[in-house]
């Protein structure tokens, strides 16, 4: 798919030429479905973000504890990823030198800030620690998730479930074993 | 400074050219210190590889109970990509297309097993939880880390030190908070 030839090449240095011979087709053919390279950015930008607004909009994501939404966010962004990695791939690429990247790049921003709040509501419920800045943990929780695009190998046999739970856990448990535990 | 327009450009699309220009200097003055484009994406992919294995030889990476350790190398890390911010945004961009960025790859690879190591050696003394695949749980905290490239803006007045607390925090204690603590 288009996808994964922009994130091989990049998308810049992808000629329509190129993207039909590793494609397979021929350029009219393409053509035929989309009107430019721009549209098929488009599409594959629009495919992941709408995916990532679709987990927000989940019963899990908007109902319950703040603290527990933000986990239910976390795992379902994590599916996503897994899912559409070449799409998501290229939206994490994605600098904003066109109207297209920019607004992906707008997306992608009401989403960091959607994750933001819910770790704030998270604190003033008293469920989520009080010591960390709800700005700074949202990245950091979302550079944990978006890592998954550089490492993840579909064929290797971790599901994007194990993926989650580790996830999951370091995100609200933490690693060190509490001192009580046996 | 050199690593600042490969960003910003994209090493392959930077000409020793641009580089003088984007430098205000002539191309002769570049020569004059480097025999090559090549040879500068190695010294900056060099720096930040050294200073990342630097942390993991300090004192404190290197005696105490495992998970303490890794806490040390997580925080280095967090200091060293702040300090390097181009360097290491340099590294984590390399695709392994020639011989320098296959090297830097190897190294980072080296890296991540030693971290990988650590979480290991932290479950088998019982101070990390066991219910995490430590090789999982190595990319995800370096997610964090590496997270740090993409959204740090070194004029906002966040220090290293602050970014690191809440990484580590999230990374040991995670952010639900006890049940008990008040």
């Amino acid at each position: 798919m288009a996808a994964r030839v922009f994130n091989e090449r990049g998308y810049d240095g992808t000629s329509m030429e190129d993207l039909a011979r590793a494609l397979g087709v021929t350029k009219s053919a393409i053509y035929h479905h989309v009107s430019s390279k721009t549209e098929l950015l488009r599409r594959s930008l629009d495919l992941a973000m709408d995916a990532l607004f679709a987990v927000t909009r989940e019963e899990a994501s908007v109902t319950g504890p703040a603290v527990d939404r933000l986990d239910h966010v976390l795992r379902g962004s994590v599916r996503v990823l897994v899912e559409l990695l070449p799409h998501v791939t290229l939206l994490l690429r994605v600098r904003g030198n066109t109207e297209v990247e920019k607004h992906a790049l707008e997306r992608r921003r009401e989403f960091d800030h959607l994750v933001a709040d819910l770790v704030r509501e998270g604190i003033v419920a008293g469920d989520i620690r009080d010591d960390v800045d709800p700005a700074v943990a949202a990245r950091l929780l979302f550079g944990m998730v978006n890592s998954i695009v550089e490492w993840y190998k579909p064929d290797r046999g971790l599901s994007a479930e194990e993926v989650a739970d580790t996830l999951a856990t370091i995100a609200f448990q933490g690693l060190r074993r509490p001192p009580h535990a046996s």
